[in-house]
């Protein structure tokens, strides 16, 4: 079943118009016409059953029929990541739909060799994967920020667990057995690792839950996604 | 300090003689010059500490001159993984290499769409992963099978961790909470699942655990890689 994320709201009797990418998409690629079933989801209103009733070279217009799947709350997981090289980074936001997360952020730190980052191009990517894996709402991308700025403006309530490769932190599952299930977010660090100054200050803050990923050295997007498994595993809906 | 995986055996003053390959990546893409540093390991001797003596065009002498870490035993564990795209075959070298695999094989199910398989070019990829990632020996890389032959040899003192998206298995970490730290190897699926004859068969074999990767469709580069954090974490070498 194809699946599509729309932004429209999805009532029955609905008719939503699809633009010219998710059009050419539907029609030209995936060869559907008028009569075809597919499924629609916004992050909002659950999964609908839609038909298509029209085609025209660059646009398509559906009916929502009836709903499929309500909405469901997924984990309140964020993901921050030092911003990394471009295809890495690409591949971390397409894994972060598949497990899980709600939001990524990119964080710019001490080590960060600062790439530009298409936030338009990211939530591209997102929004593919949510469709493929099956969720009811793809993660928002966020414009990249300094990590001091984030810090400083953190939300006491959201937990944090830091990724740290230096030092003596203990095992993600062993961290975060009898975590509580509120908001969390995931820090990952850049190629170059965190300065000596960031890993203190992240260290005393009391909303930090420093851990280590095994002893071997990781790639950003191999911390990314074994991180996420394990919250996943431990705290999140991965659980029973 | 860059790593480089040989096969020759090191001992205190063994002279190595690298290939072209491995001569041009440390003299040119390096630029490493006579007397410099470099550590090599064999999967055998541990890490050695050597310096460059002599370099050529496309050859380069170097002398093993005291070992820095001895050799470890990681946990015994196999990745086995349906034939799935090149480059996500390739990315899934590349994080076994990372996540501590001894061996991927390479697995003909009913539902594979059998690509090519270059093993040479896969062992090349396991190798500069395992000299960035910091381990010991790189992962080796086996010539493809079908399932059935696969299980009809099947070794009884090696469990496998079958990751079974359909149905109601249990979630991986409570399926190997108080697992036997033994011999383990993880079965990923391709793209389209396992035929329910084979799952079927695999349910039935007293060596198999079946579990579930979470409730959303994961590609199978993403399982893999969760499927062997998950049991780095509760069975390898990610405890403590």
């Amino acid at each position: 079943m194809i699946r599509l994320f729309i932004n429209e709201p999805l009532i029955a009797g609905a008719e939503i118009i699809l633009g010219a990418e998710q059009a050419h998409y539907l029609v030209n690629v995936m060869r559907q016409d008028v009569g075809a079933s597919l499924a629609l989801f916004n992050g909002r209103d659950g999964e609908w059953r839609a038909l298509i009733v029209e085609t025209k070279k660059r646009a398509c217009r559906l009916r929502a029929v009836e709903q499929t799947r309500r909405q469901e709350t997924p984990p309140d997981l964020d993901l921050i990541i030092a911003a990394v090289k471009r295809t890495r980074l690409e591949t971390i936001v397409e894994k972060a739909a598949e497990l899980g997360a709600r939001r990524v952020r990119i964080v710019i730190t001490q080590h960060t060799n600062a790439e530009r980052v298409r936030i338009d191009r990211l939530a591209a990517i997102a929004i593919e994967a949510a469709e493929q894996t099956g969720r009811l709402d793809a993660p928002e991308i966020l414009e990249p920020v300094k990590l001091k700025a984030l810090l400083d403006g953190w939300d006491p309530a959201r937990a944090l667990l830091f990724c740290d490769e230096g030092g003596n932190a203990r095992p993600v599952i062993e961290a975060l057995t009898s975590a509580a299930p509120g908001p969390w977010a995931i820090l990952i660090g850049p190629e170059g690792g965190f300065s000596g100054e960031e890993r203190e200050r992240l260290r005393g803050l009391p909303f930090v839950t420093a851990a280590t990923l095994g002893p071997r050295i990781l790639r950003a997007d191999t911390a990314a996604i074994s991180a996420m498994t394990l919250w996943q595993a431990a705290v999140g809906d991965w659980r029973q």
